[in-house]
């Protein structure tokens, strides 16, 4: 099927307005820090979140209120995290009423989210005062739609928004979105936050399974420093808005349809996501195939992207299969050491640098060549079977430690 | 229980001897690069392992001589870990063979060990030719002992050899050792190794396990960067000599007595490893107390040690207690993070700076002035229980980048 990458973020499905504003969380008056994404109807919704025990309390509140599988409106502020406070969820739920009463909506109609400081208390009066000029500026067009991207960002150098659209049964199903984050920098951490719409018309049922399917093989399998944060959220919306009819089986081929779009922009986006990770040079991809199951693929592939020696290795464009078979052998699942082959891929070329577990003559001049890009593809053969898996992730660097580790000033 | 830290290492117990050679692998001639330890007499012998799947054929070797419980030499080189290469068990095979020939000793009771880079074949011709002048040289001395501390180095700033000593039942038994490495480099391996020898008379049935638990709380507590080498090795060798009656029964309070000089002395080993992980500039010690259970203990402080944030705001001595929490969430197990107090301690005093889960007020130049120490304590209270476990890191430092990440000249 054909999918299409389309201009905009998320007010390119129909049915969706965004704004963001400057509403006073951060310092810098030209820095965005609020940011609202409002539907004009009720949507089916889904929403995966942080396995940390350590939750925000804006967590909490999605998923309480995505229980019934609907929402219309969602509200993120970035500059403190609203975590491990006394009075987070009193303010999550503060922040709710006042935009579902500013809209017109029901208050469990709203999704709140959160990235920036731990541990301080959340300064709610700046959102609830921003909360008018926010509805005032929602609009469904591109300016609107690139504010709420940069309302969210804590430490991203650059906003993420993405959009896909295809064909299925003579209609034009959008989806796209607005994501950040994936490193994490003192004081603030720089959550991973995904908000999506589509103007699919698809049943919760059918949309949460689609958004972890997704997830599971984008989102999921980015790791930059392995720190999954308190505050990770990934929502999806969808306003039915295309006219499309509505998706209410799994078996229905419109439905595998969407799964593939949404998997296709969730890719995209998780890929941004990795290639933006703090002091990064290069985006890692590591694919495993030839594998006997699909799990031991994912665990191996993560390993693989997740070894900060792999990481420093590719920082110098270092050729070094040695760390990379390490990591395959820690990672805690079995396969065959004596089958593995390694090779580095990128715009350069690729050179296989291990054969069945051993090393094999490379010429060091091309694979350096290779590992100088700035989009590296380490594909991992183990000979055993049917499965694959692939994981994003970056290299480590000087920069990320400066990011993280100097001295506050 | 007195245990007293005394002089020497791998020579300080009765009856063993050592040596320390150049014998070629090394291209830098005055690196010594082949370290003998060998006994008097035929020892009980225990020995742990890398759980990497992938690990080195001496490896393979040592847990097939081990199977019986005895052991009388141990030969080590460094400059290649005899790992990933198809004549790895061939050559540690000649190895073992040729020593014992030399020793007179029965070839089932050498054990063999490789550190250096992977999958270079293993060049066994200069080992061979240096087992004459390896054996001639063995003494009981400081100097052969600090010899062979120093031939099993590779990216260690410096040797690392330790022993202790204790009264019991009119004797004094002597636990000795030396051991190496922690972070990995470019091209090269550092894998943690570690040769112990004592003078007590234990079973085979009692070593193995008096060894297992020192290091469960000593060296299976300590990580640099995650990277479990495919070559590391713990080894122990019980001579006997030291006069004091064969311990053969767990009951035998002299059991309980070797056991806690053989912790202590493991543990001395294991902080010195994580003191000398690549780049640092800290020792990192988190102790978790008032835990529900003791696994659940072991894996927090680990988490804690791992995480490259806690690592990075170490090395920026940044009282971040946000990410200490978030490396408690992620973990995996179950904790109230509501109950959660958390500490910074080092010679210059002590800081609280997180009390249930949430921040307390803490003097920032208080807490400064305990961080820019170069051991610090992270002391986390769960008051959840009676369990606690400790584990030891390093910070990570624009170092650790360079020494394993920059452009191989």
């Amino acid at each position: 099927m054909k999918i299409d990458k389309i201009e905009g973020g998320v007010t390119a499905a129909a049915g969706f307005r965004a704004s963001g504003i400057h509403c006073g969380l951060r310092r810098n008056k030209s820095k965005r820090d609020l940011a609202l994404i409002a539907a004009d109807v009720r949507c089916t919704a889904a929403g995966l979140f942080t396995t940390n025990r350590v939750f925000a309390a804006p967590v909490g509140l999605c998923r309480s209120h995505l229980e019934d599988g609907y929402a219309q409106a969602i509200i993120c502020n970035s500059g403190n995290a609203n975590t491990c406070t006394a009075d987070g969820y009193e303010k999550a739920n503060l922040t709710a009423a006042a935009l579902a009463s500013a809209l017109g909506i029901a208050e469990n109609d709203v999704l709140v989210a959160s990235t920036g400081v731990i541990g301080v208390p959340l300064p709610v009066e700046p959102i609830i005062a921003g909360i008018p000029q926010l509805v005032n500026e929602l609009d469904t067009g591109f300016i609107s739609g690139e504010n709420a991207a940069i309302a969210i960002m804590t430490t991203d150098t650059k906003k993420k928004e993405y959009a896909v659209s295809y064909e299925f049964g003579g209609h034009t199903i959008v989806i796209g979105g607005i994501c950040k984050g994936s490193g994490m920098i003192s004081p603030n951490m720089a959550t991973m936050l995904g908000f999506l719409t589509t103007d699919a018309a698809v049943t919760p049922g059918l949309l949460k399974p689609a958004l972890k399917a997704a997830a599971d093989v984008s989102y999921n399998m980015v790791s930059v420093d392995r720190d999954t944060s308190t505050n990770d959220s990934l929502i999806l919306l969808a306003s039915g808005m295309s006219g499309a009819p509505l998706i209410e089986s799994a078996d229905d081929p419109a439905y595998k349809a969407f799964c593939e779009a949404l998997t296709t922009l969730c890719t995209i986006m998780a890929k941004a996501i990795a290639a933006d990770g703090e002091g990064a040079s290069k985006l890692l991809e590591c694919t495993i195939t030839g594998c006997a199951d699909y799990e031991t693929a994912r665990v191996l592939a993560k390993s693989v992207i997740n070894s900060p020696l792999v990481k420093t290795a590719m920082f110098g464009a270092d050729a070094n299969w040695g760390r990379i078979l390490c990591a395959l052998g820690y990672a805690g699942v079995e396969f065959d050491p004596h089958k593995v082959d390694v090779t580095f891929r990128s715009s350069a070329g690729s050179v296989k640098v291990c054969e069945q577990g051993m090393s094999c003559p490379f010429d060091e001049d091309a694979a350096k060549s290779v590992l100088v890009k700035n989009y590296i593809i380490i594909d991992i053969d183990l000979s055993s079977g049917e499965h694959s898996a692939t994981a994003w992730g970056c290299d480590l660097s000087y920069e990320y430690v400066r990011i993280n580790g100097d001295y506050r000033s």
